[in-house]
């Protein structure tokens, strides 16, 4: 299993992916990663020799996060993500992470990977931490604005996958993003993909109202990406906004401050359990290798988490697994007719 | 100026509606207050005797929560919502508050009470509060769940109104949802839409993204139904979580509960400020009458500022503007050929 980390993308990078690549290639001797990079700035940063399965890739250029994605992608041939996305296609590695531009990083997977046999639209799936026990992984949030229903049913195909062979959740419950709970409720796309959830193969739980996603009523989340990304950013403006708020009621007086540092550890914890970066790197799941997206603010840490997704993402064959179902849907099809 | 109350309708009702409504036809000579709803259970929760312009119109049934909306609205036809809205059609009242059943408010606006000359589609249009200084009007949060983006232009045209006459802002700035910042950005409706908002005479200040709405970065947002829900109960969802989160943490021990009691005024505040239900209620624009819609968790206090809300309507004539600006726009229309 070789994985590329695309070392120029994220806010800390090249520092956090040179860390993140190190402690990885520490910690897991079945894989091999290679940095992908301008080679002098990698080393400019490395605090430690590398472990022998940690090797550099120099690339000469760097994709920004204001450069516009599928322009910079075909523009920028030596840009770090678009070289390590290369690789993947031609099977020198298998996994690609980067922190970087995520425009960027889905035309990559789009554009120079290619999508999976059978697959007719990809989708970008973070996860969210939630209430209560479990974890919320969420397709689409912005591979594809507009998808039909059809696409949503590839989604629940590949996320209950994903869930299973990385997350580690037996027969996850797939629940449709929606306007109410009851069957008839939504748009007109929920309206004509509940029956066809309903009819595959996996728990499917029905719909779900926004409200509820952090209540952690399913394990997987079908929605199109426009809706999705709304419900993205709306956790994220809505939970830096109470930080803000509370951290002003915070500095309002001596003995509010003081009141503030009593609570200070718990209020860490809470945080945490709001900050939905820390859970991992998000997956575009449908194109042909493992593409993990992590969050721009990805310190040393969440790299290596990113790298130990990756590494299951492999070992667990998500993607023959993927192929293998969509195939077997693709001949239940054909048997209809 | 005539304005019927749903006595039935929300969580506290009759006693929510019955005080706030003596309340409000205290405060308000210039208008004229109908309780609509079970004479008995009116009178029996009345703790003062009504003032003069504070009336009775006896209604037999009741819409209930768990109603499914259109079929109660068409089936309970001597239920206080539905005796309400034919009222405003018969022009006995000009204005319905209610804080029952959502579903059956907007079914009652569109079937009962019907959309004004030239709206295609009604638009259901709440406040949220922002971390800035100003609210944030969005439509749609249901009303139309495939809206055309013709439509879209409407709800600018509605929003902008509303926005002037009752929220008191002059030229609001009007935004569209969107999943990112550049005008490009979004799937088919935002891109269709984008164009026409910019042709519009209004303050229009392109896309807005969903982390950004609390910031207060417009004063009128437009998204289509479904997109508009997803916002307003991730707000919701989101804002609940934090709170239950935020007890536990100060749960924890002694010390914590001593450092909550101190945080408790400002913790207060800042519950208030997150609290959407907080702001009034959300008007149903585009129908044939002022009809608002109060949370269902409205105390008294919510009703006497949905009265005032009501009031402000019709006072300011918005269904009048709206009508003529509609008109303009079809006249417009008709030069163009």
């Amino acid at each position: 299993m070789k994985i590329a980390i695309d070392a120029m993308g994220g806010d800390f990078a090249p520092k956090s992916t040179v860390e993140g690549a190190i402690e990885a290639a520490k910690r897991f001797n079945d894989i091999e990663i290679v940095l992908v990079g301008k080679t002098e700035e990698i080393n400019k940063v490395k605090t430690e020799p590398f472990p022998k399965n940690l090797t550099i890739q120099h690339a000469e250029e760097v994709i920004l996060t204001e450069d516009e994605p599928a322009r910079a992608v075909r523009k920028k041939k030596e840009a770090s993500l678009v070289v390590a996305s290369r690789m993947v296609k031609e099977k020198e590695v298998d996994a690609v992470i980067t922190a970087g531009n995520t425009g960027a990083f889905m035309a990559s997977g789009l554009l120079i990977a290619g999508r999976l046999a059978g697959i007719e639209r990809p989708a970008l799936a973070p996860v969210l931490p939630t209430m209560g026990e479990n974890e919320i992984l969420i397709l689409d949030v912005g591979a594809n604005m507009d998808p039909k229903p059809e696409h949503l049913v590839q989604y629940a195909v590949m996320g209950k996958i994903y869930s299973e062979q990385v997350l580690g959740i037996q027969n996850p419950r797939i629940g449709l993003l929606n306007v109410g709970t009851e069957d008839t409720k939504g748009n007109e796309l929920t309206k004509k993909t509940f029956p066809l959830l309903k009819a595959l193969s996996v728990q499917f739980v029905g719909n779900v109202e926004a409200r509820d996603v952090l209540n952690g009523v399913c394990d997987v989340l079908i929605t199109d990406g426009f809706s999705g990304n709304i419900l993205l950013k709306t956790t994220e403006g809505v939970a830096s906004t109470v930080f803000q708020l509370l951290k002003k009621e915070f500095m309002h007086n001596t003995l509010t401050k003081l009141a503030a540092a009593i609570l200070k550890p718990g209020l860490k914890n809470f945080k945490k359990k709001l900050d939905y970066s820390e859970v991992g790197g998000a997956p575009l799941l449908g194109v042909n290798g493992a593409f993990i997206k992590a969050h721009g603010s990805s310190d040393s840490k969440a790299i290596m988490n990113a790298v130990r997704q990756a590494r299951l993402f492999l070992k667990n064959q998500v993607i023959e697994k993927i192929e293998q179902e969509i195939a077997k849907g693709v001949e239940n099809q054909n048997d209809d007719k």
